[in-house]
This record gives C-alpha cells, structure tokens and sequence, in this order.
C-alpha cells in the first residue's frame, strides 16, 4: 500500500536498489577509487584502507557482474589484471563526487 | 602507505565515512524519505517497503545520533513523533538526488 505521490515512490525505489548495490562494505569506495583512472588489483588494494584481499576480490566481482566495472588482462611484463570503470560505473561520478563532498563538509567535526 | 594524490585519499577516506552511516539496509532510504517533508513514524514505515518496525525505530535512533534527523513529540490529537531532517541530513539532498537519477537511469533495465 503506497501512498506517496508517483515521484516519491520512484525516488524510494531507485535508492534502495542504488544502497543494495554500493551500500555493502567497501563497494562505494572501490567505485569512488576507479573514478581516478584504471587500477590494477594491488594499487586498489593500497587506496581501500584495511579491505583483505579475498573480500576486494569478492566485491569487485560484484561489481563487474552489475555492470559497473570490467576487467582487462595486461600482457605485461608485469603481467597482471587493470580495473576499470565502464560508461555505467562512470556515470556514478557525479553522486559520489556530491557525496564526498557532502561527507568532508558535514562528517569531518564528528 | 597511501600512494595516491591529496585529493584522492581525502576522497576516499569521505566515501568510506558517508556509506558506513548510510549504506546500511534501509539508511539512506529513509533519509530519501524525509527529504519529501517532515513524517510520522507509521507514514515513514508505509515508505521504506518491508522494514520492520524494530529495524525502522533503530535506523531513526542512529540517524538522529549521527545528527541527520530530529524527532518531535506532537501533542496532538493524535498524539505521535514526527521526524525531521536537520540542516546537516538536508545537505545530502543533491547527492541523493543524483543517486537515485543514477539509479533511475541505470538500474530500471536490469
């Protein structure tokens, strides 16, 4: 029984589907970290402060099966896998840019 | 060690914060909810679909601690609490904003 106006029950839908997808335990940030540029796993790794490398793996498989980001093998040397974010996970900039924004001005005096 | 520019490791640490408060189940929903206006608990529950009533008492609790929502005793009749957000809870209304346009535009198809 909904009975917000069309608007809001959009709205309500959208962010419960956006917090499902970046709301778990490192995945904003992950996305946040590829908004710099292509990554590969160990500077991803480096930037997620205290992330194991099993839960960094399990995440950003998770988000490359949302669309968010894709995976390119480097022929190397060094051989290795780049991270990066596609159209999709590209598009999240401006709401984690207002985010972040939001978190430096409101969240750094607690 | 953090090998990354200024700016980015300051971006990062402010994602962290912003989905640790918000990314839990139902936060950042009903802080959605409450940007359409002021609302009583009942109104807030008939919003969030599928909270329970005990999760939705928690989440408000911890939102008015982190100081994004304030409750109201309304004297009545019928007597009741409303909630509302602070200056600092209305502050992310363009990062939520642009989430859910993100989500609108992004998650629909899948």
């Amino acid at each position: 029984m909904v009975s917000g106006a069309g608007h809001d029950r959009v709205s309500c839908e959208a962010l419960t589907a956006v917090f499902a997808l970046l709301g778990k335990r490192w995945s904003g940030v992950i996305v946040g970290t590829l908004l710099s540029g292509p990554a590969r796993f160990t500077e991803i790794s480096r930037q997620v402060h205290g992330v194991s490398e099993r839960m960094l793996s399990e995440r950003l498989n998770e988000l490359a099966s949302a669309g968010l980001i894709e995976r390119t093998v480097l022929a190397g040397p060094p051989v290795g896998v780049e991270y990066r974010l596609t159209p999709r996970g590209e598009a999240l900039r401006p709401a984690l840019d207002e985010l972040g924004y939001w978190a430096t001005e409101h969240l750094s005096a607690t």
